[in-house]
């Protein structure tokens, strides 16, 4: 395993209602020294949730996203709350966004979103068995749940709305996990 | 397609050498308001590479992240400098990163990292017909380049340093587009 650069001095930088960003001097082992900037993390991590309303059948949502100021497609997720199991903030949150407990949830992998920047982690899960139950949310508006067939995957990854990375990597490991061709 | 929410107000709320912050107030079509916090992109977006060694090997890169402090496994990418086309810069990361050019490039999909906070795009190739050519990057170190047997994908998947949600995309998207058994 290679060395980790030393850390030399850690500076908070800018600061907002919602992010923390701090400058990080680092030394690499072979003895360069560079200036990074990066966002402190929100340190109980995020879940995603990939739910089979059937086993031929995918649910999604629609959901505005302030930062691209579009409607786009994607799986339900959100933030863990703190003291929060991730298992059962993926619960929740599908409760919350689609009107469905699941249950049974399968882990598929934890990633990250740019490592060079963030540290964030989210937890991708796959939920079965689902029942209704609709949570209150805080959502400003109720979100579009759609229903896809799996079938249709080739038409969902084609379409420029369903564009996050961390629900295609989701939905590609779910589908490989599940040994559907895809 | 939905009515997308009314910006009543852009206000920059923390601003660093490297990041821009914004508070938006939004008037969502059934007339609820909030205000999100929101990260301004690099407008010329990113680009990242699957490049093919052969038709059984990737190449793949091991590189310090300052945002989880960790080394991971990933593949070739960077900001596409102004004016320069996506393609251009696919091939320029290539050469800086893992020592080859590429003479065939085969576009993906664009992808976003987190539509509720950030706009900045990726776009996603897959790399082929390779050649030796190194150009000097703005890297701290050498990144390390390691070739990776396509049959041994799941090992990768499984692995805890393989974890960037649009490098996962970026794998399976091309795996599947190959028609590789996935």
């Amino acid at each position: 395993m290679k060395q980790l650069p030393e850390i030399l001095k850690r500076t908070l930088v800018a600061s907002s209602r919602f992010f923390n960003i701090e400058a990080v001097q680092l030394k690499f082992s072979n003895g360069e020294q560079r200036e990074f900037e990066r966002m402190q993390g929100y340190n109980q991590g995020a879940v995603l949730v990939v739910p089979f309303y059937d086993e031929h059948t995918l649910l999604l949502i629609r959901e505005y996203g302030a930062g691209t100021h579009s409607y786009s497609l994607g799986f339900p997720k959100g933030l863990i709350d703190k003291g929060e199991l991730p298992e059962i903030a993926a619960n929740r949150e599908l409760k919350e966004e689609v009107g469905f407990g699941a249950k049974r949830l399968q882990k598929l992998k934890t990633v990250t979103m740019a490592p060079s920047y963030f540290s964030s982690e989210m937890h991708l899960y796959m939920a079965f068995d689902l029942y209704p139950e609709q949570l209150e949310g805080d959502e400003p508006e109720p979100l579009e749940v759609i229903k896809w067939p799996i079938s249709k995957i080739d038409e969902l990854l084609a379409r420029e709305d369903f564009q996050e990375a961390r629900s295609i990597a989701a939905l590609l490991l779910a589908l490989k996990t599940l040994k559907q061709p895809v």
